[in-house]
């Protein structure tokens, strides 16, 4: 049997995103689908598109949805939801972060933790305090995972990660990719795409 | 017992609501919920947030993505699908003949033909040889139906639901309003308005 796969990009200040952050880890197994995590920065995406704010904000009609929307799917999950005080928050260390926990396996578990944080408990997630506070609450070595987030290298992979979403024509998060090629976008289309690779085994 | 209303606000220009205008009659008769066809113009409510084309056309990437999700959406609903050598059509003459069929009961099957023609026959649905053909295949009566279409009374009542659509807060089509007020944006959540209409009975 081939292990599937499924590329998951997301963006920590995205709040559709939250939703399917929370709710991907148990559905790919379920699915016996393995996550490829690509957190990435949806900032510079916006900009190529001509938007210097998230779409949400720019266009208030939507935004006023969106945030119903996501309290009545937030509540079809079971998962809280707190309006942020600030939105979209920075997500750019907490993504810095995440990166340098996708080989050691914690990143979904941090990135869960990330989201709760910005969407459950309205806290500032651009925070290092916060951030800390988050890996030590996890039983993470924080000071080493802190450094690693600032080393060039970890900086050049979010920097490349983020110039080829724009590259693979994404335009929002959460995205989801299959090994055929095929983009998934929303929240909304999380099962859909799982339901593609399980059918279509590489 | 009473009965559900659900309105359900589409524009015959609109990729998604060609799903949605598909579906939904049997939805709601399996439902148990009548529907409140409101067919309005997006052009205006386009305008009304800076944009004086599809974002589709606007934003590339965002038009790529549409046009592969709706030919999955339409191979899984059994829909046939050609791409449209122009869009987005015109769909202000559409409109006004689908408001005359409101009380007369055929706005269902009209907006079905013309939906059909648009997407998945290429058809010019501007033309009023398209529409009055259409017509004419439901063995309606072309010509009293068109010189009432351009009545000063139908004018008027299109272009009041078109701004009716922008004071409510559409951004988009389809969308879905219930009788206490929610709104449900895009073919996705159709399913969601009928369940929510149904789950609290007016």
């Amino acid at each position: 049997m081939h292990v599937q796969t499924l590329e998951f990009w997301f963006e920590f200040a995205s709040s559709y995103s939250y939703l399917s952050v929370m709710r991907i880890e148990a559905l790919a197994r379920e699915a016996g689908v393995t996550l490829q995590w690509r957190p990435f920065l949806l900032g510079p995406v916006f900009l190529s598109l001509g938007w210097n704010d998230s779409p949400f904000n720019i266009y208030p009609p939507k935004g006023r949805y969106m945030w119903r929307d996501l309290a009545r799917l937030a509540a079809r999950y079971g998962l809280p939801l707190q309006v942020p005080s600030r939105f979209p928050r920075n997500g750019l260390l907490a993504a810095r972060v995440a990166l340098t926990g996708v080989e050691e396996g914690w990143i979904g578990e941090f990135s869960r933790a990330v989201m709760t944080a910005n969407f459950a408990e309205d806290r500032e997630i651009s925070d290092p305090a916060v951030i800390r506070s988050i890996l030590e609450g996890l039983r993470l070595d924080a000071d080493a995972i802190l450094e690693r987030a600032h080393s060039p290298e970890i900086k050049e992979t979010l920097r490349r990660q983020t110039e080829r979403a724009g590259e693979i024509g994404l335009f929002g998060a959460p995205s989801f990719i299959t090994p055929d090629g095929e983009l998934f976008w929303g929240n909304d289309r999380l099962e859909d795409a799982l339901a593609w690779v399980v059918a279509r085994p590489a």
